[in-house]
């Protein structure tokens, strides 16, 4: 089955991937509309996509292109992020002045930096693009950051492992298709909706959830997108394809402006 | 008055800080702790920072430092962002053909990379950084996208104006200051809270809004840091610090673990 992904092979979302669907083939892809854009064409079986990471917050933009695009999500996956040093065969941790990686990661490895202030951190696109810059440039004296996958990927070597300062660093993936298909043991459900106003409109919205004893396992609203201040609302609710949950979507479809089911998936984990 | 920013002079963050006080001196730091820091030291009389972007989404290391930190939102300030292709003086369009910016910035001018492909976009770390960059660099076949104050700052000369995709592209900035004021004309506030279990608590602790008339303009869920799936809640209602306000939130107290506010403040616009 083909997968595409943002970014380069290697990242973690490749590793998301193998874990999800093993034995897939990567489509790696400069920018996630154009994931979405294969997605909805037909030309891959399906994506997966980054949707939140515990310390870095939601990914705005895979939110916003669930809600504009025919497509829906049949999994949710668990990844914990290890970051590791990885540089060419050969490069020797004291030959390292610079490390590249995607400005999120180098964030997150801010002990590393501090314990060797010899290297410079240097934003880069990705993750595991750095990985690759620098073995097919023949770096000798950088390093880039990124997961496990990236190492091997570019038969790079992984100089130092585990450098995410906090352990607790885990993203949440999607997978996402364009058949709405609702797996056995489905127990979770996105939905993204928008209210005309805020005040008791909200409120009347989470009810329909409320009265029906349904828990909501996340909630967020985003400005929506080109109309400032405007809001939509994204909320997960643990709840697969059952009476209940169809009543209250039911329910919500009185109040809200637009309703989308995002997908209906079992929880990971 | 000194305000601590995270960045470079020249950036928005510096636009904003220049609007919302006039005649400041701007104390440019690398990073968001260091602002805070700075603020809870005193060694600056404010900061001012980013919180939400109606296109990117919200900061989330600032809800967390907010969070975190002793310090209070004083007032709110949203700039439109317009960014421009910027390069040293003499260097013209056509000798482009790499443009710097922070990744976000290069995502929001997609168009000016489509409509010149002779342009490579390339990642770092701030966009008025990036103007600084190569003004010092003096480079000749290199920009950077910034705002107009970036240009400003380091004398620098602005190739195009307004690339930005979308035009309704605004970032709503926070004064914080470490002495709880709260200002005349006070109608907004910020507050932070937790929920133990999300099914009925959510629900609950927003009837403490609800049941009091008083609008939501904010809700969010936020991976509690370093403690993955639990959540903290930020939201902003329409009131200042007044009787039905001071009411809502000592009931807030009853229903959640946590509460913090985080700020009382004249609305925006």
């Amino acid at each position: 089955m083909k997968i595409a992904i943002q970014g380069e092979a290697g990242s973690f979302s490749h590793e998301a991937a193998r874990r999800m669907v093993p034995g897939c083939t990567i489509v790696p892809c400069k920018r996630s509309v154009e994931v979405f854009d294969r997605v909805e064409r037909g030309s891959v079986g399906a994506a997966v996509i980054p949707i939140e990471n515990s310390l870095a917050g939601s990914v705005a933009e895979h939110f916003d292109l669930l809600l504009e695009r025919k497509v829906f999500v049949q999994r949710e996956y668990r990844l914990r992020i290890i970051h590791n040093l990885i540089a060419a065969p050969g490069v020797k941790l004291k030959d390292i002045g610079r490390a590249y990686s995607h400005p999120v990661a180098l964030e997150q490895c801010r002990e590393l930096f501090r314990r060797n202030p010899g290297i410079e951190p240097m934003p880069f696109y990705d993750t595991a693009g750095s990985v690759k810059h620098l073995v097919e440039n023949r770096l000798r004296d950088a390093a880039g950051i990124a997961g496990r996958q990236a190492a091997q990927e570019y038969k790079a070597r992984i100089l130092v492992s585990g450098i995410e300062d906090d352990k607790r660093n885990f993203t949440r993936f999607f997978l996402v298709t364009r058949r709405r298909r609702v797996l056995p043991g489905a127990n979770k459900t996105s939905v993204a909706f928008s209210v005309k106003n805020l005040p008791g409109a909200l409120f009347k919205a989470l009810s329909v959830f409320a009265l029906r004893d349904i828990s909501l396992s996340k909630i967020e609203s985003r400005p929506r997108r080109g109309r400032p201040w405007e809001y939509i609302f994204y909320v997960d609710f643990l709840r697969g394809d059952d009476q209940a949950a169809r009543k209250a979507l039911g329910h919500l479809a009185e109040i809200a402006d637009v309703v989308k089911v995002l997908g209906i998936y079992p929880a990971a984990e």
